[in-house]
């Protein structure tokens, strides 16, 4: 069902989603991990759509990771399985967990603390189930995760293995820190760095007789440039790729025609005193994520690389030039601009509807799925 | 319909609204309006619910201002009339203003410019009826509006005085430069200084002989601190101020008891080593709008001002304290943590449903309206 016909003709600010690239990212992706002899296990953090999930999983619903309890059920409630909850277990939650580990075959949750296994022995599963229970390690990213290098890794490693309510499946790392790499080599030298972290814990587990059968490693840098030793995973967990942003492109996870979104936005003034165009494009639509980040502002106008997004507020943007006379006749009230963000997942975000288009012409509207 | 008993009780992260204060904020923003003598058109952008809109117009469902066509519909669609489009005309929804026009007593919007003019005359009503139409002040705020002082603001309300299809209903201005006040003086001088020039300008359009039968200025730090010459306004259109936040805390127009929001967040994680504990509350749910503002962050953490929220992903929130170490003891996992956000507008736009308490107890879920 599409209310319009082209991206020429969407009510302003509009989300828009080029269909061919994010085709083109998902074989991409696919292609390197087949290469790699590993499987994709795809995050449907930034989109949260059925659509893209299908493009991403190639159509066989299975082996996603997901962000949300929200995420896991609206997959599992559109048929979805093998489904990784990649949050660490949080205690509120533990009892909505334990019915979609009861309602799919393969319900996996993810934590990295010795509460969180007690959690899950409490709530044991109908059936004779087990939890299925990733272990979460931190290769140097400094969010969620144990060291590899703490003892306590290990012990927590085998209290999930030796536990009877759960099954230890596999140790995860999400190598976040490759968001400081300025480049393909700082790229690689963290991937390379979070697989032999990962890869070492996971022959320490088995000289330790803890059975784990699986080690997933992800980031939208790593997983775009892969280094060999990442073949010895089993899996990869990357997201943000199917619609890329300025942000990957600036760390050197892609090329700017990689990036698959688009803000639209419409001139609705003209303010010459000061040099600038204001646009129907604010936070609400944008976010705030692209700060301080680029030349252009808080994203980049497509085709035109001399101007600059210098300001937002609620439901108002500012454009100016980097530099010399606005000539506003350039941009006569109602001219279509397109933004391309800074951080796809944050502007994905503030969307209730994308606007899927395939060279302009409108083809699917996707609605996410949001909240907790 | 209410899914929980109590805050404690809520799934995290979620977005709570203290109803008492609400109705506090809702009650001394009216006494304020009827001390001066002049009407309140609240604005709904912060909050976009039924509910709340109901507080703020004291049940009447008449006098609003919206900052979408998306909230105009929904009020119209709620019973609600006098209802001011304030934002700048689009070129591509003055059909959809035009059926909002003829359907409601009193649609009205605003314009800056020629163009919009020429629009509307294009769009004629049925009925014979006229755009009511306000024309946007620039008083020194930078966003949008025509500069009082410039000849087009007095040509172009003229035009619309003289249009068969029109009528100037009004003046209205946003004091948005308020925001950059530190205390209550900077505010009051914004406040008069807006006030001002709004009053110089519809004596101008007087001595031109052009009817302006209203004058309307607005923004939630010059509202909740007015000077005796808003008095001779005829309308304040405030709208942060039923929730109120840091910001307005930290410039000057609320106490920070008065906030009437939050974020319940809980810990999911500690991280001793790094000093850290996690929290399941991401830029998702709070935004990014507190960077750089606040000695604590991206938020202050209620009853802990010796915590800092220091960084946000998606989905995890890292707490540390400002100095010393943390004791994790004092914070176990699944512990219920309170933000307080920065920028309230941009913290509600993360949420689907607000859970509306009265001392801790869960007595409404709110539902806002999204999108344009």
């Amino acid at each position: 069902m599409v209310s319009v016909a082209t991206v020429q003709q969407l009510l302003t600010p509009a989300f828009t989603v080029d269909i061919r690239k994010v085709e083109r990212n998902a074989r991409k992706m696919l292609e390197r991990s087949q290469a790699l002899g590993v499987q994709l296990r795809p995050h449907m953090k930034t989109h949260k759509t059925v659509e893209c999930a299908d493009i991403m999983t190639g159509g066989c619903r299975r082996r996603i990771a997901v962000s949300t309890l929200a995420e896991a059920r609206f997959y599992a409630d559109c048929g979805f399985d093998d489904i990784l909850y990649a949050f660490p277990l949080p205690r509120d939650k533990v009892a909505a967990c334990a019915e979609l580990a009861e309602r799919l075959d393969r319900f996996q949750v993810l934590l990295d603390s010795a509460v969180a296994v007690t959690e899950l022995e409490k709530m044991r599963l109908s059936g004779g189930k087990s939890w299925l229970v990733w272990l979460k390690l931190d290769c140097n990213n400094g969010r969620a995760g144990v060291r590899p290098e703490d003892s306590a890794a290990l012990s927590l490693a085998k209290s999930i293995a030796d536990s009877e309510a759960l099954e230890l499946v596999g140790v995860y790392a999400h190598c976040g820190n490759s968001y400081d790499a300025a480049g393909i080599p700082e790229i690689q030298a963290v991937a390379l760095e979070t697989t032999m972290a990962t890869l070492k814990f996971v022959e320490k587990l088995g000289r330790a007789g803890v059975k784990c059968l699986r080690s997933s490693i992800g980031s939208t840098p790593t997983c775009s440039h892969p280094v060999p030793e990442m073949g010895h995973l089993n899996e990869l967990h990357p997201g943000n790729y199917i619609f890329y942003d300025v942000q990957q492109m600036l760390i050197g996870s892609c090329q700017l025609d990689d990036v698959a979104v688009r803000v639209m936005t419409r001139v609705i003034g003209h303010y010459p005193h000061r040099n600038q165009l204001l646009v129907d494009c604010g936070w609400s639509a944008l976010s705030l994520h692209g700060m301080g980040k680029m030349p252009t502002g808080y994203a980049i106008v497509d085709g035109h690389p001399d101007l600059k997004l210098v300001g937002m507020t609620q439901e108002h943007g500012r454009i100016e030039p980097i530099s010399g006379k606005l000539d506003v006749d350039k941009f006569p009230h109602g001219t279509l601009l397109s933004l391309i963000p800074y951080h796809a997942c944050a502007t994905a975000a503030m969307h209730a509807v994308y606007f899927v288009h395939s060279e302009g012409r409108i083809v699917e509207e996707w609605r996410p799925t949001r909240g907790w």
